[in-house]
């Protein structure tokens, strides 16, 4: 199957996972007004608008809410490498070993910011990935996140 | 004033505090449901059960409310020691610069989990912080984290 | 065997472990010099006095250094535990899979630094562990860490 | 001054610091075989073979050596931003915040890396940077590190 439409199936994968968000009443659903737009094998991007449930009492993107989101994004980007170990739970991508954030500029409310996911080694029991917050409209870093998954 | 008095004085500030988190229109609702149990200069404690808005579709403690709690609870043990740089925003305690956070069991639904902040050190612009999640009926630790923030 | 003759006998397999240090031309030679002065199930400290050799261009403790003290200390305490996979190998202590540093106050030329490692959970694959290195004449905490190994 | 020419420039200045770090009887002098053999404004790329003296008992890379050089040169790509708070030291550039390493897999004797290390953001009191070790011959990742500083 060409890359490309190997591309296009996941999106649509995710376009459909995105009901499960919006649906849920799990801490996922903090994410039910985003949306995946891209999605590759390997790597995942989410966009979303930084809405006040976003904020912290500063009115800038909340710490916990950068951390969900690297949490989440990563973990969709191990999904489309298609190994889960639970096919029958959608987006299953293993369990948490640890997390690191930085927080290099602070996200403001109405701001659209993208998370861009990769996974960068897929080993046998633990999978290691990155990801980044970038402002949308000037492409600034606002955070960058790794995560380490036990499959 | 002595310590024992100093705690409860601070305690009762945090069980006002908490009146904030439960009308609050941020992500900082997502508390709304704990409670500070123990609060002295330099140290807080934080109750909470886990709901099933806490979960991730395994059922168990989402990855990105434990690193809300981490980021919560340690903003909370700086506010203790009353060196706030802007005393008119309750709860302010600088923003962050870094978060690391290690998942060494599964917190599950239904169980209640206390978040055990610490001041390390704090500086002159820095502030160094720790945190301890743990199971509040065997003690076990769920996670650790550690969060450095700005003045 | 009761507690106190355990943490004798590890003592002197430390004291006995030093040697392989001494004699080393790995990097672990690089911590020839210092020494373990307490081990326990689980815990261990090793002492060292900071040399110009362990230094940055600056006289402090070089920040490499510090994290070379957290990478063997805390796997020194892994090993008291005594589950070791591959027991021909002195000190074996499993892969690292991951080590955040925090630098707190910077270490000096001259001064003798502790470094306190602990394994907080040991598990099947995983072992989780957290280190602080403290200045022996005032405690000052000159550094944390946190080093998570596969077995 | 061309980009071009502005490479070569910082190149030649590495090259003349290499020479500090022969003749250092500081911590930095681990890193003496090495060479720096790309420069620009805010990324330089080191080379070095691993020798004995930089593995750990089991003939890898040591885990130590690996954070030293994550801290070594996200401090020289620091330097090539020229804001440097101390002119006289060389490769001077603020003190260490924070450091987080992953260890993705292992490099091994007689092997040749390069640790490639960005500038993400230079604040006024902060600079954010991050760095990736590869292996030369084949491009595979063996760490990834990011090294916070104080200006």
């Amino acid at each position: 199957m060409p890359a490309a439409s190997t591309a296009g199936h996941l999106l649509k994968n995710f376009v459909k996972g995105m009901e499960l968000y919006k649906l849920s009443k799990t801490f996922d659903a903090v994410l039910k007004t985003g949306n995946f737009v891209m999605a590759e094998p390997g790597k995942v991007h989410f966009e979303i608008e930084i809405l006040k449930e976003h904020t912290n009492g500063l009115g800038g993107m909340h710490g916990g809410f950068v951390a969900l989101l690297v949490d989440n994004i990563t973990g969709a980007a191990i999904t489309t490498l298609g190994k889960s170990k639970k096919p029958d739970i959608p987006f299953y991508s293993g369990v948490s070993v640890a997390m690191n954030l930085n927080y290099l500029s602070p996200g403001k409310l109405g701001e659209t910011i993208i998370a861009k996911a990769s996974v960068e080694k897929m080993g046998r029991t633990l999978v290691f990935t990155s990801c980044e917050l970038v402002n949308k409209s000037d492409g600034k870093i606002i955070a960058t996140g790794q995560h380490t998954k036990f499959l």
